[in-house]
């Protein structure tokens, strides 16, 4: 096995690598976040000339799970977060190195490694349908093989979880509904799946790291493990209120749900903030509480509910005097789609002689369509969606096309360009931003695409090749 | 609403805070991947004196997922790897702090928090059924309930995935299988899904960083792009073999599967490591693929499939010439179950006078057993479980109860003592641990537990109270 020089267009050197700048982000390098065998590929394409190809890949999914009439893309903020921390230190390439994963030309390339391409895509938010190129990756092949992985696994996870929250939020209406369901999912999962949920229109979440991160609302008060601590249900209350201002939410269904309001209103007077039912039947359960709360003198005591719900068991309790819902284990599993199948697939590269092809994979199925794409909404005389419009081709026709010259909402935006991320989608700011986007691309769908019932997707997608 | 100071029995001072160290873990804090309420209730407890109640909570789950007949724990070790790093830093602190999500006398308790309490549970990589306890957490109520979420958020994740690949390993029976489901996780989640794929028996994973962390073997060569971005296949194998050697694993099916096993042949020779198939009918393609490989010679190239198999789609390859399994998306998703329904309940405390009391919540559905437990399984006489054996009861009586001394194989093992974690089960050596202990568990299962149609769980959890 030869281990030829790297190219100079694209390599480092081994000698450059002792000069690289450790990592030094508060998140630590997310450069072993990734797969073996982008590493291996790109031993090979650097020894034999191709990894200073010029190449676009683009992420799609080749359908929505069964029944789902639209997808919602998450993510695209944390992609480019984690962009920046794509930096292979000194601890990372010692252990390739110890490990033997890739020769020393490899190891000076990745230490080197900063990516200078562009990225374009959706705006995080934007609802999404089959074959739409929600993300474009574009510049050498080095460097954008290297972040196959990482982002797929951002993209694939939130627009899950994001996907299903919609559906909750759309089945909720004007209620808010609050995600609590961190325990049921890998622990910094749980992180990014309450952001993917706020980004769907979530009220908040019980997630604190999320609530730093991003600064989402949290929320919470207090679980059954209180109430049991206590003597009796009526000095958890107490100190509940005493701790934490009448305006709490007890937690009423340890013992008796009657007594348990009882108890509350005693606790805290007619002006509690709220109750919380986690268990039974929550259509009567919910009735029976609004009775007691009101005969009480509580009338603006809110009732938030909480056991295993999902966007059916919400859109069941439409007509409950429910105020709030808290989800979990569903929402931050996708509700029965726990990831997407998002792909990220080279559709173009330079020749030999530089000049840009279009590639695919030929055989059997899981095909894809090679050539750079473009994309866009068309929407009819009153703004409802009509179609996803594909535009593919040529690469440089590809690229010239305007949809607002043929009348279309556009969805492509300007992500990083020449390396440099665009730092209005992260962070807080991108957070709210794509709340917004969403709300606004599901507000233009076709009436009936809310429905919860299985049905195909809410708008046909179109592809329109350029000639 | 009144700040009372804590507790001097359980809260750290204002004053202590400043002295606190630093998280400095190479991790990062694990203490707010955490749901508030957590926190809040601390601050209740902290007031009202009975945060220093001796308390023991205890995780199981209710029920396995539909059709399943066992579980697998996994994740065991994490717990202990993150107890380490769940400390309240500077940074959490003051941002608790800015967001007034609790008071100053809480802040104090938590910039001293050290968990001092011990921990005991079913080893990494057992079996486990409904009810069976498979982690009790002891201390006080304060120390113990902090770690409600990050415990079940690992537990419910990893034994998640591996409750999923114990059926993947066992329907391959010999064959190796491979864990390559990164892009379909949470890219964090990703690294403890191949750690959790291992424990349930996989071979290797394709994530590096799970290699790094744990000394998992990695495995992967290359994805289409590698062959599209050459001008065609055969310079794309001439590559890899060049980088990587005759030992690779080439793709042969971006085009024409036998063109591209022809090919692989003369790039490689017939010593050619082995070829990968990644689409089209697996079963009939691998009998051709098999007999185009032995015309040629190479007859002791393996034949390695990796289309989006879960253990149904392996069992259905037993008769095909195939010589290992790659796994994505299903086995980092719990193959239709992404999460165990684990909770962590409190079920006895020490009362005002300090003598332990059951607890447990008494209303309508979501009921749980109150009391100290321990568990055992009972075996036949040729060594197969025939029952889990839960013991419930006063404190006293069940923490002195000796399963061997009844015939039975004990179940729960320290896992921390006075707050000081037996490392033995981190690291690489714990995952390996648990790897053997899953082998020999799933062994001593009754003769078709293993089946993979549907049916009740593979013993009963039987529940013997000690008066």
């Amino acid at each position: 096995m030869s281990a030829p020089e790297p190219s100079a267009r694209v390599g480092g050197t081994g000698a450059a690598r002792r000069a690289a700048p450790r990592t030094a982000s508060a998140h630590g390098s997310t450069a072993l976040l990734t797969d073996r065998y982008e590493l291996t590929m790109l031993q090979a394409a650097l020894a034999d000339g191709t990894a200073h190809r010029h190449s676009i890949f683009e992420v799609f999914t080749r359908r929505l799970p069964p029944g789902r009439r639209y997808g919602v893309l998450a993510g695209t903020g944390r992609v480019l977060e984690a962009l920046a921390d794509f930096r292979f230190g000194e601890p990372e390439l010692e252990w390739l190195q110890a490990e033997k994963v890739v020769d020393d030309a490899t190891l000076g390339f990745l230490a080197d490694y900063r990516f200078t391409g562009d990225i374009s895509g959706y705006a995080e938010g934007e609802v999404f349908f089959p074959r739409s190129p929600v993300m474009v990756v574009e510049g050498t092949f080095a460097e954008c093989v290297l972040l196959e992985t990482l982002v797929l696994s951002i993209l694939n996870f939130d627009s899950a979880v994001a996907s299903a929250a919609s559906r909750m939020t759309s089945a909720a209406v004007d209620r808010p509904v609050l995600e609590m369901g961190s325990r049921r999912a890998h622990e910094h999962a749980a992180v990014a799946a309450a952001r993917a949920a706020v980004v769907a229109g979530f009220a908040g979440t019980s997630n604190l790291e999320a609530g730093r991160r991003w600064g989402l609302p949290t929320i919470g008060t207090a679980a059954h493990a209180f109430i049991l601590l206590h003597d009796d249900e009526e000095s958890a209350f107490a100190s509940q209120v005493a701790s934490q201002g009448k305006g709490t939410t007890l937690l009423v269904d340890t013992y008796d749900v009657r007594r348990g309001v009882e108890a509350a209103i005693a606790a805290a007077g007619p002006g509690l903030g709220a109750v919380r039912l986690d268990s039974g039947d929550l259509l009567s359960l919910a009735q029976e509480v609004r009775r007691t709360l009101d005969s009480l003198g509580a009338t603006s005591t809110r009732i938030v509910v909480t056991s295993d719900l999902d966007e059916h068991a919400i859109a069941a309790l439409a007509a409950a005097p429910v105020d709030a819902y808290g989800v979990g284990t569903s929402v931050v599993t996708g509700s029965g789609a726990p990831t997407c199948g998002m792909v990220y697939k080279l559709v173009a590269r330079a020749g030999e002689d530089g000049v840009m092809e279009p590639v695919a994979k030929a055989s059997a199925s899981k095909t894809s369509s090679g050539g750079r794409k473009n994309a866009a909404r068309r929407l009819d005389a009153e703004g409802r969606a009509e179609a996803e419009v594909i535009i593919v081709g040529r690469d440089g026709e590809v690229a010239a096309w305007s949809p607002e010259e043929q009348g279309l909402r556009a969805l492509h935006v300007p992500l990083v360009i020449g390396g440099a991320v665009d730092t209005r989608w992260c962070g807080a700011h991108g957070v709210h931003t794509a709340q917004q986007r969403h709300g606004l691309s599901r507000a233009e769908l076709p009436r009936g695409a809310r429905r919860l019932s299985a049905d195909e997707p809410a708008v046909p997608t179109e592809t329109v090749t350029l000639v």
